[in-house]
């Protein structure tokens, strides 16, 4: 068979390891493809640059307009990442009727959408592989492998930098600030972190996660999140003492037909028993939960040159077996057929029903314990456990940790409003979510 | 699209699942396909006897040849097991034309050179996921999800009945023999539980993992296969003492083009911190490392209704797809070209090397410690640790455990010989392999 011809947007660290892959790999890959993947064009923004790759067989332009609208060309992989001019590219690829790779999460999370309606018209793929979870292949595993389903939830530890700050509180017991300042000159976290540490990253993948899963269209806007720079050390030792440890997590729960779904990326305590509670340092970890399959879970790297490179070339791989595949048999971009996707609401968080960790600051008086157990009991919250911890030398106030079981998001909130303005209690309640995962 | 006209041989449990998953996710699945899935005729041995499943909609017959005849299907559902008349159903199914879905791990591991040889032949595809670790999309992971990589090496827990064993012996420090016969009562272990427990059923599982990742034939002989009836409840507890869980472990290894592949099941000491390590009970775990993606891991339930049921759906919904692609653009059935598979050789395990834990029950006197230690410094075997146990009020021996560095298992079988041949030391030395799995 010919060679698929293959363009290229983006050469720093991803798209020099997607070549080197091709390259190393090149003998293991035709083995399977049955047939070669050759990168003929490729944009990068300094076209003269030293690499850390070989481009001897490649024409390197700086107009990444020029790849896009090559006719020679049969596939465009968009390594640029952000949402413009990413989107333009793609759409312009599409429009050209180009099949399309992507590792672009927000992209794909924001404007997958309008993306898949593009290319549906044209006929051609869109894969994205890369976009969740690096190298472990979840998408095609919830798409494919999980096809007979219908997939209750799922919950994911997908963002590596939120979990190697985590991991080093809980080993290290190091503080947030100072785990974060290392993870940025390890390159694992952004000079400007804030999409890692406060959910945004997880978010976009979450919706592309749970698109699949449950066969709704992607709405990102919808997500709640919240990130974890609020996450003391203190936090993490008590879980530890209760059993617990925590994660950031992005949880999708089908709450049955009509009943909606929730979306939400946050801190979560974990019963340290759990898969999910031992994936640490940068891996990701995926567990998807049907009927009838149960609980399966996905573990791997989920960030770097080489995961990644590995999900583009798998995508490369499926989209040349594909490309001469009649449309309507391809598998579907979001894992169902286009018109067949569900309109099942997303609901407010307000709505959810979770477990409980608070966290306050009482005053070392009598009856301050019964006036917080009050307030909780009064709102019908049923408390699992209370640690209450001695107060340092010459301190007037002491952590008091409270667990509680399910109950309502909204009238927890109302329950912290009422301690908090209790007197014998100093400043904020810490709340975090308890995630059994059962 | 017109519905896919689907053969059932076997309508025992498995064979109910699929009948019942297929209705009770009619939507979905039909959502995701595009198309209808139908199963239109059913041999079961007495097809008169009430099921769990509805078979209204199904032709039942006692004659399996009936349904691989009949002109009007065009895939067949094997899940009768075995290896006769299993093998001849699907070869005769094959040679008239029709796509195949087994779940016989068996069949494909001892047949499936000359299964796939029919099917190329005719054209047709022949879809085994439910083969290896029931619900967990293991087989699509390593063929399409990771085929940019150079997989290296595979460790899976791959068998549920025996993982059941190994996970009450640590937890609950109950015996073998105790624990065998609870699983055979809860159906987890069969009547004759010899392929579990002997590890004969992780060899078929780990004889297909292997020919798809590295391109090789199938050569189910040329596994070391040793089972974990000897494991005892003091090795289980020593080995936690020494920060290890005991698993039966399916290893593949590829030493590098032209250095071998090592192919082995057997029980081994897993680091208490790896995730293989913490897969309790029934359920089932492949660590599959390859480059670049680095390791990854796939978790899930290994058997029962359900989720061999969820496996063979997804068989059949991607054998929908693959129906009108023209066979050459199909995933190949061992993830690589036919003409294409290597002949890299399978080595002994004498060649094999790993750390090992040894338990030996010697003579409480001075000078036995030194005359073991003397023995494996002569064979250049390094000592990790030793741990050597009070002996019991009026006994006059006690159990030795050493843990042992890297060492070729020839050079280890030598040194256990002599060891044994002291006079201090009684019966045999328990040796079980140490597998750090980095």
């Amino acid at each position: 068979m010919s060679a698929v011809k293959v363009g290229l947007l983006g050469l720093g660290t991803v798209g020099a390891g997607v070549v080197n892959l091709l390259a190393r790999n090149h003998d293991e890959i035709a083995r399977r493809a049955g047939r070669e993947i050759q990168i003929l064009h490729a944009a990068a923004r300094h076209p003269d640059r030293p690499r850390d790759c070989s481009t001897e067989h490649i024409r390197l332009t700086a107009d990444p307009f020029e790849v896009v609208d090559n006719p020679e060309l049969e596939v465009i992989v968009e390594l640029i990442g952000g949402e413009e001019p990413a989107r333009e590219l793609l759409l312009r690829a599409i429009d050209n009727g180009k099949h399309v790779v992507t590792a672009n999460k927000a992209l794909i999370a924001k404007h997958g959408n309008e993306i898949f309606e593009h290319a549906r018209a044209k006929g051609v793929t869109v894969a994205f592989e890369a976009a969740v979870a690096g190298g472990i292949p979840i998408i095609k595993a919830i798409r494919e492998g999980l096809a007979g389903n219908r997939i209750q939830s799922l919950a994911g530890i997908i963002n590596g930098t939120s979990n190697f700050i985590l991991t080093e509180m809980f080993y290290q017991q190091r503080e947030f600030a100072d785990v974060l300042a290392e993870a940025q000159r390890l390159g694992y976290a952004e000079a400007d972190p804030t999409f890692d540490i406060e959910g945004v990253d997880a978010a976009h993948k979450l919706t592309i996660l749970a698109s699949i899963a449950f066969g709704i269209p992607l709405q990102f806007d919808k997500v709640y999140v919240e990130g974890i720079s609020q996450i003391t050390t203190d936090d993490v030792a008590y879980a530890q003492e209760l059993g617990y440890r925590i994660k950031l997590l992005g949880i999708a729960h089908h709450r049955g037909a009509g009943a909606g779904i929730s979306l939400r990326v946050h801190p979560a305590l974990v019963p340290e028993r759990r898969v999910l509670a031992n994936v640490d340092g940068v891996m990701n970890a995926v567990m998807v939960t049907g009927d009838p399959v149960g609980a399966t879970l996905y573990y791997g790297p989920g960030a770097g040159a080489g995961p990644t490179a590995s999900a583009v070339v798998a995508d490369l791989v499926d989209v040349a077996r594909e490309n001469n595949m009649d449309p309507e048999h391809r598998v579907p971009y979001l894992a169902f057929q286009s018109h067949d996707l569900s309109d099942e609401p997303v609901v407010g968080v307000e709505n959810v029903e979770t477990r409980y960790y608070l966290r306050m600051d009482a005053q070392d008086a009598p009856g301050v314990l019964a006036d917080v157990a009050r307030i909780l009991g009064d709102a019908s919250i049923s408390i699992e456990a209370i640690l209450q911890k001695q107060p340092a030398p010459g301190v007037d106030h002491v952590p008091v940790i409270i667990l509680t079981h399910r109950v309502l998001e909204g009238r927890m909130n109302d329950a912290i409003e009422r301690i908090e303005a209790l007197e014998t209690i100093h400043g904020r309640v810490t709340r975090i979510r308890v995630e059994h995962l059962d």
